[in-house]
């Protein structure tokens, strides 16, 4: 990075101590006397949250009106770096209307329970999905002249404790999922800042992680930008700053002041650490912060409205339709049922959670095109008593109709920042409400508005389920864009919905230990590992219906250099407009190594018309193919088959098909002492170099075609323990030099 | 350890350096001039395989005759310390006869993964199990004046790359389950020696490993004994006496010695290093090697033959017995099928091969005790083939006869020591064959041969299953004992049968890295992955029928000083006299960390009469509450409350009770910036502090009977993110001080 010298040559020591740390909770400290302003941030990847009040504290729910779009968890369920681009950009027009420096967003962690409970704000359980659809979303903001801050970096994944638990887990996972996303981000979108979480890495906390924070981010991806802590993750700031934190969140003051100048003189850190944080807020500032004498712009809340709009009905995720009970028919008579139909469970709790522009909820717009629809409220949210005056007053109401909408999800007071949850069933009362409802009506569709995966044992006994999570202020309008079938729903799962708590990967430790989260399960999160365990899911991921059906013909691959490039065949058969996400997996057959049965490598949203056909390409790059070998260190293709698996889900692969790759030179290794014998068995110049040592007898004994327990026990020695085969140790040795001779 | 200082005195370097060489394979080395004799060890855990011909290389099937004890996969299922200790004692006085000093086992790494080839001789997945076993059996062996190796020594629990492979994992698995049946054999028997294995734990050799041969098994556990190496496990010998290393085995006879006298001249080994060794092989040699002058000594081997008929009989597990198929009435007439009745396997392959002093097969028991029973082979072993000639012909026999037994198992090609295997389906053409007889009689018993959990999908379509696993010589009669009714069966399985491999714990890592194998499954193996997963099982741990019934009644359990001491009626409510093992489990509802739902922690066998009840009595000791806390690091008890589940299975708890422990003295944590908001809150004196410092109005609003999600975040914080809540810093610190004062 270019420190821009002569500046912070004008700086004292003081005001060097001032810039690495937090004016307070949403500002920039300002040296006045050189001209540099306070910039000020504010949360919001799905709506701004500039808050109003003091900046001394934070106070989530008090804050500058914005529109609220939908959470995270919803948008990745588009599969649409366009539509996460133009969301950026709106995002970018409001805090540039409003004067931010940085929007403190997008959150990139994986989903790696169910029962986390800021999964609502993160994208997928799948690094390669978040990585695509974040970078649209950074580089759409940042066209805009407003720096991110993509968060929390990194394996942040729990609530509970999180300020001081350990994320541990080996190498190989900690770059192949956890580090992925970020990876990606940050050499393909350049955000302006990264935000450090609390957690600790393998016992050391992210904000003191030489390793993660200098090593990893700026020697290994050359990360040009800043870090600052998530607000109170800086638990030293001194050592902070020397690990390669830049700018600690919320300051302390006087207090952050003097504490880094103490360091400073006391020679705990150095003049120079220092400087290379204070160089990264300069440049930061010059580089985002916005111009204190532009003159003020305003922006079209009621369009970004319609984008939330959009875009919340993109994403919906239709998980059943039997009898083709959507879309509604207009001479349909219709119930409208739950509470959340009039108070909607739109958006997330904690720093995400936006005083939205216009609300409308789903009774609202259901209730516009349809007069008539009657609603009952069935529960309340407040708690999960089961309320039977209610529930009979909603069954009265289902049995007029023709048929009957459910709204069901969870209440906000279970699922938020800053805790975990600890089930994954709706409220007793709704599921009560369901069962109920549902003898009385055979078209009962439910609508589900929930922050992460669910539970749903009662699915069997409804006619149809479309998920919206938390869709935003425009959840009413999305909602009955695709009921009433004005919107084909394209939304695909971007997390496994399991069938019971107990199969998910992380069950046997998540929460477990206050101190340390181990991440037991390795590789073998999310759809890896229901995929290898073959263990039943409810739905797994990249699943979702259309009102159309599609066909897959005609898979084409090729290896070009160091690509592989691909095409499918995608023919819409139905009769309605819809879209396609074409899901393009890879498997490797050839590593031998713990290894997922595939992982998802590329998608393509297809829209096509009634009975329309088209060739959709695709390109595999190398990291598809790609293990993280910790011994090298480094990223390796191994030379050998891969299988590439096109599908509309992660279940339903359509066609597939196998590449050869060799695009490591080959190489032969040498021979020592803990050379397997099955292994050198099968090399001609072993057999001759044995013969030649008069050993021929003894190994034919073992030749690699006998499959007697004997012979294979002996294959499976290293030539070390050839001596307990009667091979003397010189002739063991004499073996390895002919072989290393051959090299 | 004391060592012979005068004798170690007298040898030369070249002398000492053979001493901690072996001779050969078999013997240690002869110090002619002080009239040091050469000592024979053997293998034989299940029988002595003392080996014929040349010393100077391993013949698996070369050895003296000796009666052939069932393997311990199946002894294991008998809990029945008493014949364990039994069984040691009739080993002993073979070895003692044979004139050897040393007896090669007993195996006791624990049985991760129903893949790994040498299951057939170790006995459990259970820790506590194998630990008592193995103890009586040890303790048997040594009662005659021969040692034992207690191997493999440790976390060798799998076969592919066995030499080189690390098993890695975290410290509390090491402990808890790796290591623990060692330390209890260690502690308990004493043993002679223990063998150290080929594989690396965490990346270093065991062989090689001072943490695991010096610091746990010396130091701590303040083992006497000494350590020899597997054959052909060394491969720096001067690193590994440096270790803790006592014998390598086999020696490389000259290469052996002239590389430990180089290292020594080199300073790379020193002296005082070697002489610890060479004075536990002269504490060995002293101990247990056999005096060449005493006399020839016999041992009756058809006694032997019937002990191993009462042990096999006595440890058969009745899996299955619908409609009271067993046992098979005088009346009956008999089909026999399969060629296991005919050519059984009875022992497994590799270092625990016996020759059998006298095998009586299945088909010659049966034959003899009725001559009527009619045969068919069904199946050939060298293959899977299905062979629909001897099907057809095993069907007519099946068609003509009341009851039908079908001897089925898995084919000595496909389980040996060596190698691990690849499936846990029976051979097709046996399933094929149990299909198509149990299509035509209803009265089919299978009786299974095998090393290890095998997968039963047809088991549903038979009356009876008979798991006999490999039963040693007396195979015929002791199955025709259980089968005919003579022996009432009393065996429980010692593992869990899963319903497929995917289910099981270690099925995402087992042999997927030819280098490493992870332990990702952690503490979570065997039924306490089954348990905690709620995954269904064919059959589970600790399960086993019986041809009478029993009733639990009126379970007491009362702290007495640091043991708990418990009491239950168990009474015989069948018309047979049978055999239980009471199986008593505890269950932490009190750490706050990774833990299973119960681990066994007692068994007591009872034999009653028809309707005879019995109060049996049983204690639990400190450790069956504790936990390893490796920041400790240590033992520990925390306390509170644990359950104690009493049952005929770990699925059938038949009752259960609570008890409060609190052995450790209480003690209250220091305050510091870490400390959680949540549990301070929880304390009466925070309050007081807090309002002195003139912060209620702060804190009431996130008090603990708040459950808002505001409220919950900030509940979830440390003190030093108070600051984010508008808390100064200055007054954290005075909280703290507060806090800490009234320690």
């Amino acid at each position: 990075m270019k420190i821009d010298r002569q500046l912070i040559d004008q700086l004292t020591l003081t005001e060097k101590a001032a810039l690495v740390s937090g004016k307070n909770s949403w500002y920039t400290a300002a040296i006045d006397r050189l001209g540099l302003a306070a910039m000020m941030v504010a949360d919001g990847p799905s709506g701004l949250r500039k808050q109003l009040g003091s900046p001394d504290q934070t106070s989530i729910n008090d804050s500058v009106e914005a529109v609220c779009f939908p959470a995270s968890a919803l948008t990745a369920c588009s599969f649409d770096r366009e539509l996460l681009n133009q969301l950026g950009q709106h995002l970018g027009d409001a805090a540039r209307a409003e004067k931010l420096g940085i929007v403190l967003g997008p959150g990139v962690n994986l989903k790696r329970s169910p029962l986390a409970g800021r999964n609502f704000e993160y994208f997928s359980e799948d690094p390669y999905l978040v990585g695509e659809l974040a970078s649209a979303y950074v580089q759409g903001v940042q066209s805009k002249g407003v720096g991110v801050s993509v968060k929390h970096f990194a394996a942040n994944n729990r609530e509970n404790r999180r300020f001081t638990s350990s994320s541990n887990m080996d190498e190989r996972t900690l770059r192949e999922l956890y580090l992925t996303a970020f990876e990606k981000i940050v050499k393909q979108a350049h955000p302006a800042t990264l935000m450090c979480s609390y957690n600790a890495i393998n016992g050391t906390l992210n904000s003191q992680n030489h390793r993660l924070l200098t090593d990893i981010l700026r020697d290994e991806w050359d990360y040009q930008g800043l870090v600052m802590s998530d607000w109170g993750a800086v638990a030293d700031h001194p050592a902070a700053i020397k690990a390669g934190l830049d700018l600690e969140m919320p300051g302390k003051g006087a207090a952050s002041v003097a504490e880094v100048v103490a360091a400073v003189k006391q020679h705990e850190l150095s003049e120079n650490d220092l400087d290379k944080a204070v160089g990264r807020v300069l440049k930061m500032l010059a580089n985002w912060a916005p111009d204190p004498t532009s003159p003020s712009i305003s922006y079209d809340m009621d369009e970004q409205h319609e984008f939330a709009r959009k875009l919340a009905a993109a994403s919906f995720v239709l998980l059943k339709n039997d009898n083709d009970g959507l879309p509604i028919n207009d001479g349909d008579k219709l119930a409208v049922i739950g509470e959340l139909a009039e108070h909607p469970r739109y958006q997330g709790s904690g720093s995400s959670h936006v005083n939205a522009h216009r609300l409308v909820t789903p009774l609202e717009a259901i209730q516009k095109a349809k007069p008539d629809a009657t609603f009952a409220t069935g529960y309340k949210l407040a708690d999960d008593q089961v309320d039977a005056t209610a529930i009979s007053a909603a069954v009265t109401a289902a049995r007029a109709a023709d048929k009957v909408v459910i709204f069901a999800g969870y209440p906000e007071q279970v699922e938020s920042e800053g805790f975990d949850k600890t089930s994954i069933d709706l409220p007793a009362n709704q599921v009560q409400l369901i069962h109920a409802v549902s003898q009385v009506n055979a078209h009962v569709i439910v609508v589900l508005q929930n922050g992460s995966a669910v539970r749903l044992p009662w699915i069997s006994q409804v006619a149809g389920v479309l998920e919206t999570y938390l869709a935003g202020e425009a959840v009413g309008e999305a909602t009955w864009d695709v009921l009433s079938g004005k919107v084909n729903p394209a939304g695909k799962l971007a997390e496994t919905f399991p069938l019971r708590l107990e199969d998910t990967p992380s069950y046997l430790t998540f929460n477990a230990n206050l101190d340390d989260e181990n991440y037991r399960e390795g590789l073998f999160m999310g759809y890896r590992y229901y995929d290898k365990k073959k263990q039943a899911v409810q739905f797994p991921f990249g699943f979702g219906l259309s009102y159309t059906t599609f066909e897959y013909h005609d898979l084409q691959l090729k290896v070009v250099g160091d690509r592989v490039i691909g095409s499918v065949q995608v023919k819409n058969s139905g009769s309605r407009t819809g879209a396609e996400v074409v899901q393009i997996y890879v498997g490797n057959r050839t590593s031998q190594i713990e290894k997922p049965e595939k992982a998802l490598a590329n998608f393509v949203k297809v829209t096509l018309r009634p009975q329309e056909a088209r060739t959709v390409n695709f390109e595999l790059n190398q990291r598809a193919f790609s293990w993280y070998n910790p011994k090298t260190p480094g990223w390796q293709v191994d030379n050998g088959q891969y299988d590439v698996l096109v599908g509309s889900s992660s279940a339903d692969i359509r066609l597939s098909g196998t590449v050869e790759l060799d695009w490591q030179p080959a190489k032969r290794l040498p021979v020592d002492q803990r050379t397997y014998i099955g292994d050198l068995l099968k090399r001609p110049e072993f057999l001759a170099a044995v013969k030649q040592a008069g050993l021929a007898p003894i190994f034919d004994k073992i030749s690699i075609d006998k499959t007697d327990p004997t012979a294979k026990m002996f294959q499976n020695m290293p030539l070390r323990a050839a001596i307990t085969m009667g091979v003397p140790p010189a002739k063991i040795e004499q073996l390895i030099k002919v072989m290393n001779q051959a090299l």
